[in-house]
């Protein structure tokens, strides 16, 4: 299968590539070719005139089922919000309800500009199948809360997982072991699952400092950190770690993060939202430490479009700092892109558009009073666009949205099947 | 001319006012009922069914043909981006590039779902033009900017505007004076201003405290905070005023305006991304001042999205108070429609929807995955909606975008012009 994106503007966002104007020719799930003005006998042409081609953004942590939950539970303190709401909300899913809630943060994903994402959750057999199904990239980890024992069935699952879908999916799907969070993995459990880590050569994935009474508690309990615990308990030595939030490190705890494999995936919409503060990124990328850029769940975020997540990313370093020069368009960019394709641990295949990467791309139409006249693209980019304005997605050389319909997914039925569930779920909570 | 449109989810945002299925009855420019169901005979149907229909939302803060200069100078330090980029740009435009550049934004506006507007600048007359012909409704002011003397030029340009426009264009367009700050008006120049708006009894629009430059400069000069010198100067006692930015304001500050007629247009989106600093919104509103939300000109905010002002407007609280419960939903959307329309002066006629008050309603299509499930209309709305999510904008009863088409405005022709004159604008700066 070939295809030919023909005239469009590219941004590779490879280091300080400028926009060019050219084609972009796909062969099988690859990049074949890129800029040139090209005649090749092809079975698909995209006419991309007026638009332009972008890596596919990278939603660096999420946990997609709950989109059905989306709205259900805002402007509550976190704890109401947890216990009363989300907590028996999601003892009600059942294994299908996972299935349709992940599927549904698929369609929101793909036609708001996102190819892949890296999911925490339970169930990951049935998120596992929609990604196979509906055709995203996705690195999938069963989360591990050890707070009481389970006789070892969750981990179990998280290696069932590992085994029974690492690679899969045309090597879209990767695995990680995922510890759920300082607070929830005591130290007994974090050096198990890290020597479990090493031994079958899997990254981790974990949550850390979301808010100040996650590091209150941790100081009271183990006088340390999150950060120091983390570090302290070996992950940050060989492990390639993805830590969701790390919302409150001082300048000390970023010092343990230095040279670490992986990075950070800053959220700051869910952590604006539920009011747990601002991510020292500035600080962070300073240090050499990746950042990236994801949603968090629906659940607290309620949107997961990424670029509501680079505009707010940009402006709560801006206001932090009191300086309009910190995070310019092109580095918040970069973030959402190759910065999370890093911490997926997927950047030798995408983040970037380069010949001989897998073909992630997405197509932004930019024949629109928001997006004109345009004086600087990377700026209308981080500032001005938002989802709906991507017209065309493409994973692994296969395109799921075109001119804004989404192929692998029947949307009508989508839209059935989960408020009917959601209903369901949320009955007299 | 009568418009029923039918079975739709109504917001009317009066006080704690919950969603209702029904129909609303337009009768030339006011709405005629609302909520039952009706059966008259009509020139047009509109079908709501999967909609929700709210007051349309009010830009309280704009300066319209600043889209010309979207993304031209974004991620600069506040004086190059108004030294070296913004005021050589401003001097190149012509009257004829004033009449395209507010055009461009109102067709943003209304495709976002903005029905009315608060503009501040020069060559008002094409503005009110513009404003005559495209169908929106606007309070317009021309800026007053007394540093240098100018024979009195721009005050007779702002009385000119005033006689000409004010109750013009079917009643759309209001006018107010716009002494310009506090740090380019003496306070000779305040008090002429003050004087002639309590004799004409017209409305002040002046920005107010945008930066701390600002803060440190008046106090200088006069010995006193900007809000003081307000204060001081006469200009709360009788008349009313539209606060912009307000963003550098003390708890002494915000008590000078307690009691005030009008209130603070907040720009979330510009103060961040300008680096500005986080308004304190929640401590007004809990001393009883009107906040309504603006975007500011898109040469700093890029985005005119009212929506991206309300999901700014209550994460920036949340975050400022690290309490999830601080501008819940249905507050801050009241901040956008009614709070927007009192600062306009126009909250006898539109903000809410009400009988008896002018048709100004935005459709809101929800059947989308980034909005399904329903749990809570004023969730979605606030955190998850977006500008393109409007389906149809009607303003003073007349349909001026229907299936996200632009009926007032040719949409091919204005991008044209735009982007001819934006290069024309920039060339060489």
């Amino acid at each position: 299968m070939k295809t030919l994106i023909k005239n469009v503007t590219i941004l590779t966002m490879i280091d300080d590539d400028q926009p060019i104007t050219g084609d972009i020719l796909i062969e099988g799930d690859k990049i074949k070719q890129l800029g040139t003005q090209m005649t090749d006998q092809v079975d698909e042409v995209i006419q991309g005139e007026g638009m332009i081609a972008m890596p596919g953004l990278i939603n660096a942590h999420q946990h997609t089922p709950m989109s059905l939950l989306k709205g259900f539970s805002d402007d509550l303190k976190l704890m109401d919000w947890l216990e009363k709401k989300m907590l028996p909300a999601e003892a009600r899913m059942t294994p299908e309800d996972i299935y349709w809630g992940a599927k549904l943060s698929m369609a929101e994903m793909i036609k708001s500009g996102t190819t892949a994402f890296a999911d925490m959750y339970i169930h990951m057999n049935e998120i596992a199948s929609a990604v196979q199904e509906v055709g995203m990239r996705a690195s999938l980890t069963r989360g591990l809360v050890f707070l009481q024992d389970d006789g070892g069935r969750r981990l179990t699952e998280a290696l069932e997982l590992v085994e029974r879908w690492n690679g899969k999916a045309e090597g879209r799907i990767s695995t990680m072991l995922g510890p759920h969070a300082p607070y929830t993995c005591p130290p007994e459990a974090l050096r198990e699952i890290v020597s479990i880590a090493e031994e079958l050569n899997l990254p981790i994935h974990i949550h850390l400092a979301e808010t100040k009474e996650e590091v209150t508690k941790i100081q009271e309990k183990y006088n340390q950190t999150p950060t120091e615990y983390l570090y302290n308990e070996g992950l940050f030595e060989r492990l390639h770690v993805l830590l969701a939030h790390s919302v409150h490190l001082n300048r000390r705890d970023i010092r343990f993060l230095k040279g670490m494999r992986g990075g950070v995936a800053h959220n700051p919409v869910s952590n604006s939202k539920l009011g747990c503060g601002i991510t020292p990124v500035f600080e962070m990328i300073n240090q050499g430490i990746t950042v990236g850029l994801g949603t968090d769940g629906a659940g607290s975020a309620t949107t997961i479009d990424m670029f509501e997540e680079i505009k707010a990313a940009t402006w709560l370093q801006k206001l932090d700092y009191g300086n309009p020069t910190v995070l310019p368009a092109g580095q918040v960019l970069r973030m959402a892109t190759k910065g999370s394709a890093k911490l997926l641990n997927i950047d030798h295949e995408v983040g970037t558009l380069e010949v001989g990467k897998r073909a992630d791309i997405i197509l932004i139409d930019m024949n629109k009073p928001h997006l004109q006249p345009i004086h600087n693209v990377e700026s209308l980019l981080a500032y001005s666009v938002n989802g709906a304005d991507v017209n065309t997605t493409i994973v692994n050389g296969k395109v799921l949205m075109k001119n804004r319909k989404l192929i692998t997914i029947d949307e009508d039925e989508l839209l059935k099947q989960v408020t009917v569930r959601a209903k369901r779920i949320v009955e007299g909570i």
